[in-house]
């Protein structure tokens, strides 16, 4: 079910349609996460207050929530946007950006959850928050490996979750019944801002293309670190990387993914 | 009148004065709007609250109000500062991002449009929109050429507004008199974030030292379009042109524009 | 007590420790501040809302207020944070953009005079409108030299502040008993936006690290210039800067400091 063929298939889909994603995210990565999706030949908006984000939801073929830098009309905003992905039928990605560590946003992601997320996105240490362990990390960092997060992500996807991503040296994915890990990737990618949210603007593009939230999940993450192995290797520090990273999204192409993923 | 020396020396203005720009823009490309002008000498003010954007309106050179990442407050501080910005003669340009498609900017927009925008810049759904037709946009992007809002665009200049600038593969600026085609620029202008929300911000720094709506949204065009063309020229891909995009503003000189300007 | 070595082993210890650095900080410069810190191998966090804003203060290791691009939200978060800083004995860092020249953030910033912050960075017309005299900015810019804010500079380190840093073209670092001026950087520096938004993070992590508020401030504003050295010398303009310096700033070492600082 998870072979490459089908995982880079989803690229080609994503360049083809083109899918309009609704980001709601924060003020660190919005830009970046925009010209990711743009390399990527999707179409990035951001839409953010309490009076568009419903409507904007329904029309989108894919959503983000992300809640770093959250403010109270944001927070708003994104119960209004979930409920109506929700109701609409819009795939949406749930990025819980250091729930844990705050009270305020770890209420708010549980809150998130009754709306069905298509997918989570985060790091170890947010997973095992949001399902209600006590995760490592202090703030958008993770003190926890990937596969510490393993019972936690397979606790989520028991609730009416697709499936869960959990970002790190070695990325996993699970939907419930199949656990995939990605080998791809390079340490600078933790050295850029921005990469691991700009993974979840990438994972909605890719479940406004694909059915399975998990070969959506596993496609986004193998498209963001093998796009990362190829800016790597021509950097000489993260200001470069960031750079090249975004060249190297325009220019991967599908046969790459199938000659260069490592699940 | 939009003679290719004029426009050239626009530029020249904006380096020698170096306008202050109070720009009121969305989270998504205010960084690299501040970039944009501060290559081409100008200086750039992001003031966007209640309390302060009326006053600061007042004392700048010139104001742009873009419509993208739209929250209450910032709402709420582009009415005062328009109002502001018309009462004291600061020369204000209105960029309706994405309005069309969403009802509530659709109408801050059509209200904002009564304190009389010195120039509109937008795609063409965004401007068909605005003057009351139905645009084919869904986000940010447009599904119309430029060419299909050229009716809409007289429309607008008909009221109080000074020009409108219409983007696209090749620009359409009107005053409502004149009507200038910019044949310039390149397409990897629109895979990058910003491009055409900076160029709002551009606009607004040429009418701060121009009188004509139809020179400086001319010049603004230009200033874009031409250095897009020189970076272009040296890019592997989207993330590097956005680099070298402000390398070139940073160098660019009157003298190219009077060169390389094909109207 | 400001000797070439202390400074230099400020960066190392930054390094080895990865200070948590909260950054409330504007939209603007939000994502190359977090690069910034990242670069240098600090945790960067934004928290900015008003339920969260005094928990994370608490949890830091380091804080910046930074004024730009202010909400209503965030000001009353920003109240709450440095509140809470001051009680949990978080050193925090004080950047009062465009102070003077908009009364309602000169109003706050000596409102947050008040809890005390361990340092203050700006530039000289906003720390000498922050001492309450009449500052030459109109926007962001600075129509004073470093030099005529010596004396207001000094009379702010008389409150209950640490260090006051005031950045030119030669910077000038003061608490109340020293005055250190450091001769690095480029002119390039002020054509991109944030190096002296990311300054004020940086000298926030220093703070975490190292006890003299005098040595954090002269620390910070010596690695921010040696690495601009290094980026302007491979740079084609200020687009190419900015991506230089990330990479300048990871490969920073503690030896180029005691080498090319000039105090």
């Amino acid at each position: 079910m998870t072979d490459t063929h089908e995982i880079a298939e989803v690229l080609a889909r994503v360049r083809q349609r083109g899918p309009l994603v609704h980001c709601m995210t924060n003020i660190v990565v919005a830009g970046f996460t925009a010209n990711v999706l743009l390399a990527l030949d999707a179409s990035p908006a951001m839409v953010e207050n309490t009076r568009e984000s419903a409507q904007f939801a329904a029309i989108a073929d894919g959503l983000l929530v992300n809640l770093g830098t959250l403010t109270s009309e944001r927070a708003e905003a994104m119960r209004a946007a979930a409920g109506s992905a929700h109701d609409a039928g819009t795939p949406w990605v749930l990025d819980p950006v250091a729930v844990g560590g705050l009270d305020y946003r770890t209420g708010l992601a549980k809150e998130l959850l009754e709306a069905g997320p298509h997918i989570i996105r985060g790091n170890a240490s947010e997973v095992i928050s949001l399902a209600g362990g006590a995760g490592a990390g202090r703030g958008v960092d993770s003190s926890d490996g990937p596969e510490a997060a393993a019972p936690a992500a397979e606790s989520l996807v028991s609730r009416p979750v697709g499936a869960v991503a959990v970002s790190g040296p070695i990325d996993y994915v699970t939907d419930g019944t199949q656990r995939v890990r990605v080998h791809n990737g390079d340490p600078v990618m933790t050295r850029v801002t921005g990469v691991g949210c700009a993974l979840g603007a990438v994972v909605a593009a890719c479940a406004a293309v694909v059915e399975s939230p998990l070969t959506a999940a596993v496609a986004g993450t193998a498209i963001m670190t093998i796009a990362a192995e190829h800016a790597a290797s021509t950097s000489a520090g993260p200001g470069s990387f960031a750079v090249h990273l975004i060249d190297a999204l325009s220019l991967l192409e599908p046969s790459d993914i199938e000659k260069e993923l490592r699940l």
